[in-house]
């Protein structure tokens, strides 16, 4: 299985992809999208079509979005929600099953703490996917959310097979 | 001219056509896409390919959305943007240029005062598009969103005009 994670901003979406055979994972791609464009709307066209071209290189299976975290700025929400529209937009076009997962939940699956900032997430990451280079930030935060997903599906696999084994 | 205007939601999302010709404008088509699907993405790709196939069959030549209003319900700002991401993703894969208007802009253009309610929006656009068939509130907004457009053309264009007469 080939996971993809995305991170969603409108000026920088992180993206990061994995690959998971039983409890090996195994780093395959991460980069980071720039939006340009002379407005909101070239911008997020620009988002969309290289998220797009990047899931035609690279095919991934199965892809996870970080839940936003929606606070009292509401300009911010505004910009972050557009941009995370085109992200969930262009899984659905790849015919794609999301997860959606909270910040901590990525955090406690990647750091084992809910409240790990961004150096421990980086560190973690590296860590997991040894000789990985990331692109920024963005990047390291979206192969967590990989990372996440791949832990949710590893245990629902586990879960699977043990009541198949059950029931034998 | 044609001018597609389009009243953003994630679970309706109005739009409108009209032609402008000079000082006159007449209705083309409205109405309003639902979005359906078992999750947030499937929602997004469908309103994504309705709003589509409806600028295909209709080829405006400008588009204008409203600008939404933030307020402190962020995750009602989360959802709005989504959606709204996807309506700038439409009208930019289109090639349209794209006017973006307040809410207060957009009312005192087809009723003239700012604060005016649905049901008086929807009477002013029925009497500037005589014959007109509502498909809803939503796309009574949106064929208002579409002429407060088409009056700032007329503006912009009546003022080229005597500017280039002036310099004549």
């Amino acid at each position: 299985m080939r996971v993809l994670g995305i991170d969603p901003g409108l000026r920088n979406m992180g993206w990061g992809l994995i690959d998971v055979a039983g409890s090996r994972i195994t780093h395959v791609a991460n980069g980071i999208a720039h939006s340009t464009g002379a407005d909101l709307a070239m911008r997020l066209l620009s988002l969309h079509d290289q998220l797009s071209a990047m899931i035609a290189l690279h095919a991934p299976t199965a892809a996870a979005v970080e839940q936003t975290f929606v606070n009292k700025d509401g300009v911010g929400t505004l910009k972050l929600g557009q941009a995370r529209g085109i992200a969930l937009l262009v899984t659905a076009q790849a015919g794609l099953t999301i997860g959606e997962y909270a910040p901590n939940a990525v955090k406690k699956a990647v750091v084992g703490v809910g409240h790990a900032d961004k150096v421990q997430i980086a560190h973690m990451v590296k860590l997991q996917l040894p000789g990985v280079a990331l692109a920024g930030p963005d990047a390291a935060d979206a192969l967590a959310i990989a990372i996440c997903h791949a832990h949710h599906l590893q245990s629902a696999n586990r879960l699977t097979q043990a009541l198949a084994k059950a029931s034998a």
